[in-house]
């Protein structure tokens, strides 16, 4: 008998954020499979190391790209695909021999995660649960004590890898947004957000829920180092009523 | 010395998914706090239920009016500040002579809850602490199983008592999307999905994760009949890469 599958959210970072399931799958799981950078463990896997029981199955899945070049480039499709086809690979041979594997997400699975990729080849399959977590954007919005939408605001997430002209576009139309992967395109956020005259609601959010969190006015930020996770917040709050 | 408050996530209702911290929380304060509709304890609280220390101090705050008035006439306003207001006395007390107050807010506290309403009349003022929850959104695709946004989609959470002509609009234009507040808004809102040729990939979903969860194709619903807090989505996943 095939083992099952979980798509187990970790929550933004604080290991205190885990679900109560995700703590139990945690305890229950025979392998835990992990996305990262070549050489690192990466923050999933260390949100939930101290969960981790002795023993457990370690299967590292470490990108063979960085997120940083150009996604409809075959420089990047091709090591992607090839990269997400033989982690399925050793994912099935797990589950093959009947055992649980857990596979860990920052934030939420189904919400701009790599667990989709391995998601959709998956289901339909093999026996295959998702675990929601709490996003790294409530995280943020929430240590900032910023309440984010209410009433009839829309609250638009906008990947910040979007092009200049679409980014100022939302801006301007938006009540509430996230934008998310900000990185290295944080420069062109902001001249984005000063276009459209929304700069001085923009909050900078980097590691939210962690040990070294940093969260300020974007616009007290003085320089456009940024990690690809962070996010920019504006929120959708008026006195109402 | 003036106790903490914090505006506690709960989840989208499964008590599994209550995070660690904020099971922590419950079994330290002194005070509960718990909006519902007069004469019922509301999703909250029963999701917490299991997870309360005798002898902890209840304080329901019900609401004066239906959420199904319209917010901007006299009608609503007047009574819902009142009701605002006379609830922030209620907890100042309890503030006041030391207690730690938790505020039980479904899904996540800032992320269209009741309770940011009662959190910006205490910020700055008390010492408050926001604990993220898993959104009632996340607990939606995830048990549906849909990857709902990835790479450069823009997710839309579009209020359902927006317009119809203003939600035809969100349709047609953006990428993936969340109706919140469907309720009695589902006839318009199945309306305008149909005006934007959307309503093939949408999805009904009504108490995520509780024990008598429903989600289904919204073509497949042959009714109007939805509560309140029932969800509409449009998840934005193509075969990529």
């Amino acid at each position: 008998m095939s083992g099952r599958l979980y798509g187990l959210g970790v929550g933004p970072g604080d290991p205190e954020l885990l679900t109560v399931k995700a703590v139990r799958i945690l305890a229950q799981a025979d392998v835990i499979a992990h996305f990262a950078k070549a050489g690192r463990n990466g923050n999933a896997y260390a949100t939930v190391e101290s969960h981790l029981r002795p023993g457990v199955i370690l299967e590292p899945l470490h990108y063979p790209v960085t997120t940083e070049v150009d996604k409809d480039l075959p420089a990047y499709k091709e090591p992607i695909t090839a990269f997400y086809e033989e982690a399925a690979g050793r994912i099935a041979r797990h589950l093959d021999a009947g055992r649980t594997v857990a596979i860990l997400s920052e934030g939420d699975p189904m919400f701009y995660g790599s667990y989709m990729h391995l998601h959709v080849r998956f289901a339909g399959r093999y026996e295959v649960e998702v675990v929601p977590g709490v996003t790294g954007m409530s995280g943020g919005w929430s240590a900032l004590g910023a309440p984010i939408a209410q009433g009839d605001d829309i609250l638009s997430i906008l990947p910040g890898t979007l092009p200049e002209a679409a980014l100022v576009e939302q801006f301007r139309n938006a009540d509430a947004m996230v934008v998310m992967k900000v990185g290295r395109n944080l420069p062109k956020i902001r001249r984005a957000l000063i276009a459209a005259g929304r700069e001085a609601g923009a909050f900078y959010v980097e590691r939210a829920t962690m040990a070294n969190q940093t969260i300020m006015p974007l616009a007290d930020k003085s320089d456009d180092v940024a990690p690809y996770f962070s996010i920019v917040l504006i929120p959708g709050w008026q006195a109402r009523p």
